[in-house]
């Protein structure tokens, strides 16, 4: 196919599509452990703007995922990063996030972080462990009943981990 | 012996004594995992107005140690509740850590919280982690090399759970 995938990093003029989608994803409440009144104005402040970096996902120069980067801790812990993810749903399985996921773990390694790790995987969230697993990361801790799925149920969260090439 | 150890909820007048003693423990780079420049006013911030609920423990009426609670997560992952716990150099090894976890316990449960995480357990820091066993953790994750240790190096942190009592 003649798609062209652009990664780049996010510009005040991505905020509209940043904040839209991670509303959205809240709003199914699938994915994310964020407040049900979570503010646009927040969503971009947290996603967007408080990050150590965020990248955007442009197919045909639409945008179509979005992720950042973090330290997961302060002071003595801030070797090692958190990195959030989201693809719209129109663009779901193929190829987005693996190749977000990708991108960020090669920007993780030149900035310098020694590891990457998700606190809040969702376990019903499959394409999303799976995903993770095939690129390097593995489940290091697991929450019983930590996520209340809407259609699911009390599901366990995992903590993901991937050390990163120095 | 008749000391007398009150756990009260915190109140503005603590405030100096929370902001100094969490500053305390972040220079001293063994347990906490927060920005060597984190202000007074963030601490306090953080430790005292921003969760959910905050208890300072006074023995004999002097300042000794103080915890919080606040969910966790946002959204469908706010039944479960995160705390943090800190005493005073002086005050250690004398039960006071015990009696906050207890009453930590009791107050969870009390706000309809299913469960406690804590997400950053230092595992050099011997004497939290057999704490929070004894009160009836269990380590659910071990995230390795998260924290850079002063004399230790490179060390775990785990990730410690407790259901509630409905």
């Amino acid at each position: 196919m003649s798609d062209s995938l652009e990664i780049r990093p996010y510009l005040p003029e991505d905020e509209a599509a940043i904040g839209d989608l991670f509303l959205a994803i809240v709003a199914k409440g699938e994915e994310f452990a964020f407040p049900a009144d979570f503010t646009h104005e927040q969503a971009v402040q947290y996603w967007g703007r408080s990050a150590h970096v965020t990248y955007v996902a442009l197919r045909n120069g639409e945008f179509v995922g979005s992720y950042y980067l973090r330290a997961n801790h302060g002071g003595n812990g801030d070797h090692i990063c958190n990195g959030g993810y989201m693809v719209v749903d129109a663009a779901r399985g193929q190829g987005i996030a693996t190749a977000l996921g990708h991108h960020s773990i090669a920007e993780a390694t030149r900035l310098g972080y020694q590891a990457m790790v998700f606190n809040v995987v969702v376990a019903a969230n499959k394409p999303a462990v799976y995903l993770w697993q095939k690129l390097g990361f593995r489940i290091v801790g697991e929450i019983p009943s930590a996520f209340r799925h809407p259609t699911k149920g009390l599901v366990s969260t995992y903590v993901m981990h991937r050390e990163l090439e120095r």
